[in-house]
């Protein structure tokens, strides 16, 4: 039987805490996690490319969930700092990978394979790689830490050959009813609903503001399917009595 | 003299964590306290809407850094509960905020204040209030945590209005140069460079996609205006001597 499987991410970067750079890594990965794994992503932290932390977060993160995805970090420069930390973290030899080695070698050409693109093949022993099929450095995963690239483009072309490496989990589906009213309309009701499922379900509420109407997305999520289906009716019958116009189901 | 003075932000929400949401409040938030107030941000998480664990991260963050914004659950909804997380964390009464509720009574009038409505009014005993000027409900502080609403629109409304209860640090000044180049051609360089003048720059390299040319941008980071000219001098002879066309500067 499938079981509950959960994930953490580590987005390692100045860049992002700065503000400088919007991510887009956290959405996608954590939405990729839960379609294609079942797995649910539970908690996020950006921090400095700073080694400390690095290795502080990777330790308490990686014993806390069953998987620990890094971003950003494994390029060719001095700000990339990722493998070595994690190196350290685990106490593993920070080396050439060797077949990492030999992709490199190939894709970039003998000639033109620098000290900056070796150091792209260096990670902890005993790291499996994660191909890249889009710009030939590898990521890699040693023990339950999967890192990635923080170029959102690589990262997402590379997501695939992940799944061989996780144990899948059950899905959480979810539903979305979009209704035409504002929250305080329905939160008393919402919150009944949301009691009379307890722990089954998780039901959140988010304003929005489209075609200069308001309303509000009311998003259950659960891993069961025909739980689902119940509060949907539940949350149907709400509509009809507050008299809200349905936008969307 | 200006001080270093640093923030930490919690995003909470399941929206943000499952992958539904893109954020957009790290970036914004972060550029603004840079820019406005002098306060860097050093570290970010992202957690559920579950009591535990915005207790936890609030006493860990609070402590850990000078300010501590929040983002999202302080709505009308059942699954709204940071101002009440937050009173546990800091065991100050959860209750009615005179002047929150005399703003919200006004801004629905007496006959539509219902008992939702009336929920944003609740918050820590000694909160203070941060003004909303686009939807009401205000935000608050309480000892060094400012706690503001999830939705963009309404976040960015409400800034200015946190400057007040905030210490003025030393701004971080950046210069980016873009380069026709690939990170592994400038590497060892930018290392040497970075070396030069350890601590007191930071000098970040990212790869970027533009009318299908690849180039890198170089940031440089420092509190001090007068390093970073004379970094940009160098990181400029780099890119003569490695005869790269320079994009911008």
């Amino acid at each position: 039987m499938k079981q509950k499987v959960n994930a953490a991410i580590l987005i390692i970067g100045n860049e992002i805490l700065s503000g400088r750079t919007q991510d887009k890594n956290i959405a996608f990965i954590s939405s990729w996690l839960n379609a294609k794994c079942g797995i649910s992503v539970k908690e996020v932290r950006i921090i400095p490319d700073i080694e400390k932390k690095i290795i502080e977060n990777v330790l308490k993160l990686s014993k806390k969930f069953n998987y620990l995805f890094t971003t950003g970090g494994i390029g060719p420069t001095h700000d990339d700092i990722t493998a070595q930390s994690i190196s350290k973290a685990f106490k593993a030899k920070y080396e050439y990978h060797h077949e990492a080695y030999e992709i490199l070698k190939k894709y970039y050409g003998k000639k033109k394979f620098n000290e900056g693109r070796k150091k792209m093949a260096k990670m902890p022993r005993g790291a499996k790689l994660i191909y890249n099929p889009s710009s030939g450095a590898p990521g890699f995963i040693i023990k339950n830490v999967l890192s990635l690239p923080g170029v959102p483009s690589i990262l997402n072309s590379m997501i695939e050959n992940c799944k061989r490496y996780l144990i899948k989990g059950l899905k959480i589906h979810s539903e979305t009813i979009n209704l035409y009213t504002v929250e305080s309309n329905i939160a008393k009701r919402l919150g009944q609903i949301q009691n009379k499922y307890k722990k089954k379900v998780d039901i959140g509420s988010y304003p929005f503001f489209r075609l200069g109407k308001i309303g509000v997305s009311i998003v259950s999520r659960s891993r069961s399917k025909i739980i689902l289906v119940d509060v949907k009716k539940d949350l149907i019958q709400m509509a009809k009595l507050k008299k809200i116009k349905k936008l969307d189901i």
